[in-house]
This record gives structure tokens, sequence and C-alpha cells, in this order.
């Protein structure tokens, strides 16, 4: 594990001044480059959850649909796509939330699961939390539990975890900054 | 391989009038909630690629991105992220192309690929062409090879097949209407 975590470190890029001066954002799309490494990542999430009572993954567009396809694959389980709004054509259920300057809604098909399952929220990146708690509460609209958030880099200076705790205390990432 | 293309026609949901009136959207987020499917598309294109000399798969923001990855695992290649304007961090290259009203552009990191590496570009539906063929221009403006165009559907009524065969002849969709 500590060698994987160190890899994936090694090929996140720090990009200073994006998307606005001052911010250093962590760009993840040379690990995709490396079919290798996401594989073991992925493998390593299935060792993690393999006896989770995980019933479907859902992903927040457009970031979290990079590993959270895999990660469904290797549990074996749907996939459920959060999209920004407008963009889901069926009945759907929104949600909004806070963003530094204005908000932003996300959204999911009404029919994406069925009350009662539980689902593994996963997006790239925890920055505050504002999107995986939103779309925690989708996943509560459905009637469905959250059991638990995964992302790949958490920015634990920004206290995110503790706008997901409610939710679930299951809260994993690969790299914490 | 007919047993399994009828699968998924019977799981692509057809939405009359969105994104707006006259249209029929083919919705395909029933696929994602089957990963026994999934599974059997991605390994079904593996045994299609697999004597073919693909160093990369780029997979076009958003939906690109759901089937994209898997594929990209699959032939054991980097998977290259084609993203809306704006998206990507670091140095990018950009391309434009007409939309019915107004012009959309989509970039791509200048790394993402080397100079002569033969790409396969994906999405999930091909309909005029546009964007597919705005992703073969950025692939060409890195000096790589268009190797072909894969999707899951192709509106053939549009005729968006013309628009690429320029970039490669070899196209392929899953699903044909």
């Amino acid at each position: 594990m500590e060698a994987l975590i160190k890899q994936i470190e090694s090929e996140i890029r720090d990009v200073p001044d994006f998307p606005k001066e001052g911010i250093i954002f962590k760009d993840i799309t040379p690990l995709f480059k490396n079919p290798k490494l996401i594989k073991e990542m992925v493998a390593y999430l299935k060792m993690q959850y393999k006896d989770a009572p995980i019933d479907a993954i859902a992903g927040i567009e457009s970031r979290g649909f990079l590993l959270g396809v895999p990660l469904a694959l290797a549990l074996n389980v749907p996939f459920i796509l959060i999209r920004k709004k407008g963009k889901l054509p069926c009945k759907t259920i929104a949600h909004s939330y806070q963003l530094e300057y204005g908000e932003a809604t996300i959204e999911v098909h009404e029919d994406a699961i069925e009350p009662g399952q539980n689902v593994l929220i996963h997006d790239d990146l925890i920055a505050t939390g504002g999107s995986a708690s939103a779309a925690a509460e989708l996943i509560k609209k459905l009637k469905g539990n959250v059991y638990g958030f995964n992302f790949l880099i958490e920015l634990s200076f920004l206290n995110g975890e503790e706008n997901l705790r409610d939710y679930s205390k299951n809260i994993t990432s690969f790299v914490t900054y």
C-alpha cells in the first residue's frame, strides 16, 4: 500500500494558480496515462471493500467517472451517474449546494437506485465536501443508504470530511494533503 | 456478438424531446447499471482491437470517460482526457467546431501523447461527428495518428461517419440507428 500511495503522489501534478490565482490544482490526468497504476488502485479498492455491503457506486461528473466505473466493474455493482443540472434525460431529482461564489446543482435519475440500497459515493477529490454531501443528499432522497465515500485525493486542510461524517464514517482517500 | 448487441439495444432508453422538442435522446445510463454487460462490451472491444497498434485511448468528456477508461485498462494503454474548454489545468491545445447554434471548443493537454502514437478516439455517441472530428484534429495537432474511432451508438441518418473517414476508416459502433 505504501509503495502504491507513493507512486500515486509522484504522478499527481501540482498546477499553481489554476483555476485561479493562489489555488494549487491537483492534476490527476497523468495517473490515467499509467494503466498499470490504475489497475493497482482498483485492485486495492476491491480488497478494501471486499466485505462491504455495497450495492452501487455513484460517481460525480466528470472526473468521478474515471475511476468510478472501473471500481463498479471490479465490485460487480451498478455505476450510477451523478451529473450537472440538465444533463440527465429522464426524470431526475436535484440538489443544490453553495460554492465560494454562487451555487451549483447536481442531479441523479429517479430510478438510479432502489430504496434501501447501499451506495458508495466516489469522486476524484474532496475539498470542502460540497459536491460529495450534495451527492449524499441525492442518495437519501432516493431512500438509499450512504455506505461511504471514496476519493483519490483529500485536501484535509479544508475539513471537507466534517461535512460528510453525518452521512457515513466510511471516508477514504488514497492521498491526503 | 448478436446477442450482445441485442442486449445493448434493449437497455438503451429512448427519451423523447430531450434536450429539446423533436429529438429522441439515447440514454445509456441503464447500461452502466449492468456491470456484467459492460464487462462483456469491454471484452468484445478487447478482442476487436487485440492486433491493432493502439498506443492510447482518447475519451471525450464526459460520457466518453465511462467506457473509455475500462477499454484503456483492458488494452493496457494510457487513457487521454479530451475535455471542454477551461477544464484541463496544464498547457493545452484547443479545437473549435460548429454546433447547430454557435460553436464548442474542446482541449487536450499538450503532453497527452507522444508524436507518432496511434490513438483510438472513443465517445458514447456519434451524431454529426463534430466532436469526434474535433478530437481527431487535436490528435493530429499533437502529431499523433488517429488509429480509429469507437462509439457505443451511431446515429447513421446524420452521416457523421463521412466527417471522420479522412482521419481513419476504422470506425465502429455497437449499435447503429
